[in-house]
């Protein structure tokens, strides 16, 4: 096991990798631990779970609503869970994001923790404390950023991961390497999903290296003021597109990064060729890079983006694999382009 | 008009005395910067409003609960609130937490100002940066501790308030006096409701000092982990018997300080004249000092207080008038207490 200690600007937030999940007894009292998780996780892993106190909620994004948190809160007042309570979200980013809420809210903010089980979460989701629920259609538009006591890395959870939650994670991976890390960006073009798969220590590199990218980024800029804007690169797209076709999160980013390229073709004189490596890295790890939609309807949810103020959206552009801008463009310009190029 | 600046952990907090409402107007930019009061309030000041984005609430602490908060979510994305919207809660208590408790999870939290409305929110509600909703029973479950940018008291507000609100209010001025302020306690004493009612002088006066106390206090100890825990006096009870008996607020208080001055008595030696001194208070001040409420009910709701810890509630007891301290009491002895001495 190695223990990493990072620092954000309210707590130090301590990573465990490669660790036992049993590791969570000597991290807090067992007696006042409670664990929540999806239905899918705790069918696979009942034995390991059996001597807690366990919270079960539905499992997909399409769960990552109020409707949830209040159930949630019902149990934790059933259970007794008070101030001192530790809060431990094991699963993808549904269950971090709806974790790392219920606990900043309930009694004005209890202690929790997260155990990621898919690369997604391992690599993006359990990282920089923002967490939330969707409203509707709108991802993420009710929610705090909070950091949690620690993450904990027991990659055997990845053993029972599914196929199409491998390709999931690929996607924030691919993010990663795009607007940070050319040399990532080579190391996946030269590799395949088969390889991370079947490669235990090639995997575990990979998946530290994501983690640690991350967490660089948002340490330096908790509260997303600059550089963490970076992170949204395919994400207003994606965003706008994800919860109105039902697609896993690293289905819409996928075809939201590749808008967002298409974009930096057309204003940031990102090169043909560097988009036409993004997409064919995205094929490669088996994720979508297109999708006809209804222009007006993503039109209308985007114009609802988080990341909008007043008429202006700031998006994430490519100089070049590996280096990214951000980029305010109009609402207007927006529809221009969306009319234009897609 | 004057202003004062007070510093909390992460924010100033500017506190504007006897200003007029529409001074708002050049704290925040009026086209980014949404209402939220209740039907109440919006009824009798209409005219006051009519120029802004309003979204006006059901009246009552029946209605803090997560379903309000759900109908407004929706209304700030139907008006197209944005990061940089302020949310300006303009009512008693019940507007001022939902108000905070909103703006600090739309969008992972928007900026909010208080105008209270009432004497309990001048004096305590919209001071401090607690703010949440009830869940079913259970007071202010889940929540935050977050600052708004500013408050502005408006005394005109207090024009159209009903004599029962103003009774309300005097609870929080009396737990005040009792445990920081023994001048105050006889100040009361000497005035009645009345004259604080007709003399806006003496009265301005008592609502500053009052302000003034609760905030030194919270400054002190903004996250509650000791000096800030003496303004619980009187809510432990009152909080388990607010929601089961739909009391007013200072009701409920001023019954569960009638109840801890009695343990006071029992456990932590306060002379028999001093808590009949704070009896008479209350009633002078229109305020009841008994209920017959079901005990049993009353002390599973205590159980659940966000103020316990495991097997132990921190309780507030009086030395005096005028000194409290903190004392934690197991549950066990709880019950005892209240078998034997109510």
């Amino acid at each position: 096991m190695i223990k990493v200690e990072n620092k954000f600007s309210n707590r130090m937030v301590a990573y465990y990798f490669d660790a036992s999940f049993s590791f969570i007894d000597t991290l807090a009292d067992k007696h006042n631990c409670i664990l929540l998780t999806d239905k899918n996780i705790a069918e696979l892993y009942q034995s390991k779970f059996s001597s807690y106190k366990t919270i079960v909620i539905e499992a997909g994004e399409a769960f990552k609503q109020q409707y949830t948190v209040d159930t949630i809160i019902q149990q934790l007042i059933e259970l007794g869970a008070d101030r001192k309570t530790t809060l431990v979200g094991i699963g993808g980013g549904v269950v971090t994001d709806i974790t790392g809420y219920v606990a900043s809210v309930y009694m004005r903010g209890i202690d929790f923790a997260f155990v990621p089980t898919t690369i997604l979460a391992m690599v993006d989701a359990a990282i920089g404390g923002k967490n939330g629920i969707d409203v509707g259609v709108y991802k993420n538009m009710v929610g705090t950023i909070n950091q949690p006591k620690y993450l904990l890395y027991d990659f055997s959870f990845l053993e029972t991961l599914p196929n199409e939650q491998w390709i999931n994670g690929f996607a924030e991976i691919i993010k990663h390497a795009c607007i940070k890390d050319a040399l990532l960006f080579q190391e996946l073009e030269n590799n395949t999903l088969d390889v991370y798969k079947t490669n235990k220590d090639v995997l575990v590199d990979l998946i530290k290296k994501n983690a640690t990218l991350k967490t660089d980024v948002v340490v330096k800029d908790e509260y997303e003021t600059s550089e963490r804007k970076l992170l949204n690169f395919g994400h207003t797209f994606g965003h706008a597109i994800e919860n109105l076709y039902q697609l896993p999160h690293g289905h819409a980013i996928s075809i939201g990064m590749v808008i967002a390229a298409k974009i930096s073709e057309e204003i940031n004189n990102l090169y043909s060729d560097e988009k036409e490596r993004l997409t064919q890295l995205l094929q490669k790890y088996g994720l979508p890079i297109q999708l006809n939609f209804d222009k007006e309807k993503v039109l209308s949810i985007l114009k609802m983006d988080k990341k909008r103020v007043k008429e202006e959206i700031d998006f994430i552009l490519l100089n070049n694999i590996g280096e990214a801008v951000i980029m305010p463009i109009s609402l207007t310009q927006v529809e221009d382009l969306v009319n234009q190029i897609l």
